[in-house]
């Protein structure tokens, strides 16, 4: 004990080698996690040393997060994609994540693609598919360039039936299709007879069904019921057992009211009760009305899309419109299925990032230990992640309370500037698909938005201010 | 920092006195927790020491509690209380906790009693059903004492249907009746119209309703569904959302292949969908079927049976056979619904406390954050208190295990002996009933199994071993 006051200690700040050579020569060193802004890029650091308590910033970035905080998402109804979607061409199909064409489209989007002409009709093989995507009679677009998002490979075409949740404070509406269980899926890029089956039974049987019980049962708010499932162990990203068993509580009662005819009744109730990720598309519309109410609101840094395409990742902020700021796709770090590996998977794909963009998902972790078990790590570090995520947001949303962090609000809103300023990437748990079209699902864990996203758009930001 | 090395510190055991008279001088002391085992009782005190690390009890006690870990209880079906309990006679009614007679009872066990023989059409008005009571003529008994378990009141008459669960390891079958939902319900000893009406409803719908069910879903393991729940924000006593909600998903597909008619299917699943207490009653009955596996092992300590009539406290113990070692039952510190107060409270009631006899409930309660808005004090609290009873029991059941702590075991095995060597009490999660008939409940909170109880089993299994 006396040695401590005998000796000194050299306290580092940043690179910790030269903490090492101080320990590695008897003395005594302390570290203390440090890195400059932006990475250490000048120019990158001078914008956003523009913007750091910038009043005209300071108060657009709130204005934009009370818009987020006030949104009032309401499930209103069931609809097909073409009627419903704003500027839903009869050729169009969306897809998840940042512009892509697809000569550049990694594997599983490519089969999604092939799948959903396959179940338009558009071609009869998958080959002829293949032929009609790559000839450009075809127009692909971003699911967010349509008030819309969409788990993995993200795609909706034309005759998808969709969920429509309208923001009933702003009037906008977001919308998402059908979640179709696990095992071979359109989102992880299969297209066999087994995956356009399903898509027409779901847009013959379930989506109707589900229509007229949405109509028996009324407008459904979506706040408290991720609320309450977050109070029972989701983030309603990766873990929305919780919430599909609540939202099922909620359906059965309603469609034992309509005139749905019994065996259509029996096999869309059947689908949803063995569906443990039925609630994540609902969950993501609800996450994307919110955050279109805080968009387009000039000089603010909020974050309002975050969405991968599995080559690209990109944000766009509210301050500077319809760009978007892109950085390569990072692998994600998880837990993956017997038999596979890093070396199978496919890179961070899907829209699924905007339950983190609007506070849930991996910023509320701390709601949802068990999740560990599935995408890795543990339960303390759940709740560390949940703390991490407090330095890079505006505040704290009270409509979600996290039980295990003493009933505090999750921390909402990405603040580009304060990613940037403390290089701390946002979080994204997250499903981990086979590289190759129609593997599917291999693993699920835990990624991270690249800073580069970041760094373009808070230039883009400064530059829109001066 | 010097002064530590200059001055002397004393280190005081037990009452708390005797430092603060150190303190006070302007001494240094540092208090330890302690009080003597037994609370102090020189009788008990003996007795207990003979039987601590007698080879005998540790090996009893071990063999009972593997019989409650390898308890595997199933839902097996739903049946008539008078037909499906053994020794149910046809003037018969069944009670929460140990034996008491009419005079004795208090008033929400009395207005159940009421309610009960109204319902049996043994008697036209209350009035005539309290003379009866009052009579003779009809015998009440424990729940206990058939195998069977009761919320609150825990009143069980011949016409009611029951939950049957088998530990289809032991072949026991363990019993309870339907969860009625909040409100105006026999079980806080309402009795009016309301209240015989649902009854009725039970008997002639929901009962036959669910038992088609049953039939075409097959046996349910329990112990799966009750984990799962766990992981999921439950404690299967005063919070049984999840467990309720997953129990559904679980009824509906098959409900809805039975041939019940529509309304009567309508009815039931409207009925279960709107109570998130539902499995309350069933979380008793799969606990009941567990310990009753390991009850009446020779020379165990093992506590087989906490359970309260609202007057008095009972317990059984493993080596002791069925004799009941009772005190007066405590009051329940807790949260009040509007308008009442400790004043108007029912002392502790109900047999619900078997759930954390058997390692759920309070024991578990670091599975259930979320249940401090409903019970009171903190998230860390209900983590402390699931770690406090790692101290009274005899091990960690790894079927339930708890995601808040790294996903170890919840504590499981209430040791008699652990109970007076450290003297901690269990804890118990419970409702609160309102002191008069039919007020129904008016909170929720924390109660102690009291040290007596353990003291008189001690010293019984003491003698049954000399």
């Amino acid at each position: 004990m006396s040695k401590l006051f005998t000796q000194s200690t050299i306290i580092n700040v940043g690179l910790s080698s030269f903490a090492d050579a101080v320990v590695q020569t008897g003395g005594q060193a302390e570290q203390v996690e440090w890195s400059p802004p932006a990475a250490g890029n000048r120019d990158v650091g001078l914008a956003l040393a523009r913007m750091i308590k910038n009043p005209t910033v300071e108060a657009a970035t709130e204005q934009s997060y009370q818009r987020y905080l006030q949104a009032q998402p309401v499930l209103v109804g069931i609809g097909t994609a073409g009627k419903e979607i704003p500027g839903m061409g009869s050729r169009l199909l969306l897809h998840a994540g940042p512009p892509i064409e697809w000569p550049d489209m990694c594997g599983p989007v490519q089969g999604a693609i092939v799948g959903a002409v396959l179940y338009e009709r558009w071609a009869s093989s998958p080959e002829e598919a293949r032929k009609l995507a790559a000839s450009g009679s075809i127009t692909f677009a971003p699911c967010h360039h349509h008030a819309a998002v969409g788990p993995m490979a993200g795609v909706i075409s034309p005759s998808m039936p969709v969920w429509i949740v309208e923001n009933s404070e702003g009037g906008n509406r977001a919308y998402s299709n059908m979640n179709e269980g696990l095992g071979k899926v359109l989102r992880f890029g299969a297209n066999n007879k087994e995956v356009i089956d399903r898509l027409d039974w779901l847009a013959a049987v379930l989506g109707p069904t589900l229509q007229k019980t949405l109509r028996k049962l009324g407008p459904l708010e979506m706040k408290p019921l991720i609320a309450q499932a977050l109070h029972m162990g989701d983030e309603c990203h990766n873990r929305n057992a919780a919430a599909s068993s609540l939202l099922f509580r909620r359906l059965v009662p309603a469609a034992l009211q309509t005139d749905a005819p019994t065996e259509q009744l029996r096999s869309t109730l059947n689908f949803i009760a063995g569906n443990d990720h039925f609630f994540l598309n609902l969950s993501m519309a609800t996450c994307k009305a919110m955050l279109d109410a805080a968009h387009g609101v000039k000089g603010s840094s909020l974050v309002t899309v975050m969405a991968r395409n599995g080559v690209r990742f990109g944000i766009r902020i509210s301050g500077t419109g319809d760009t978007w700021f892109q950085a390569d796709a990072l692998p994600v770090d998880g837990l993956y299925f017997p038999s596979y590996g890093p070396e199978d998977a496919a890179k961070d794909l899907g829209d699924s990032a905007i339950t983190e963009t609007a506070g849930i998902g991996g910023f509320a972790m701390a709601a949802a230990p068990a999740i560990v078990q599935f995408v890795g790590g543990t339960p303390a570090d759940a709740v560390s992640n949940t703390m991490a995520m407090t330095n890079i947001t505006v505040g704290r949303n009270n409509a979600f309370t996290l039980p295990a962090l003493n009933f505090s609000g999750t921390p909402a809103g990405i603040d580009a500037r304060k990613v940037l300023d403390t290089n701390i990437m946002p979080i994204i748990n997250t499903g981990i698909a086979h590289k190759e079209a129609g593997v599917g699902q291999i693993g699920a864990g835990i990624t991270r938005a690249p800073l580069d996203c970041f760094s373009a758009g808070i230039q883009a930001l400064d530059a829109s201010l001066r």
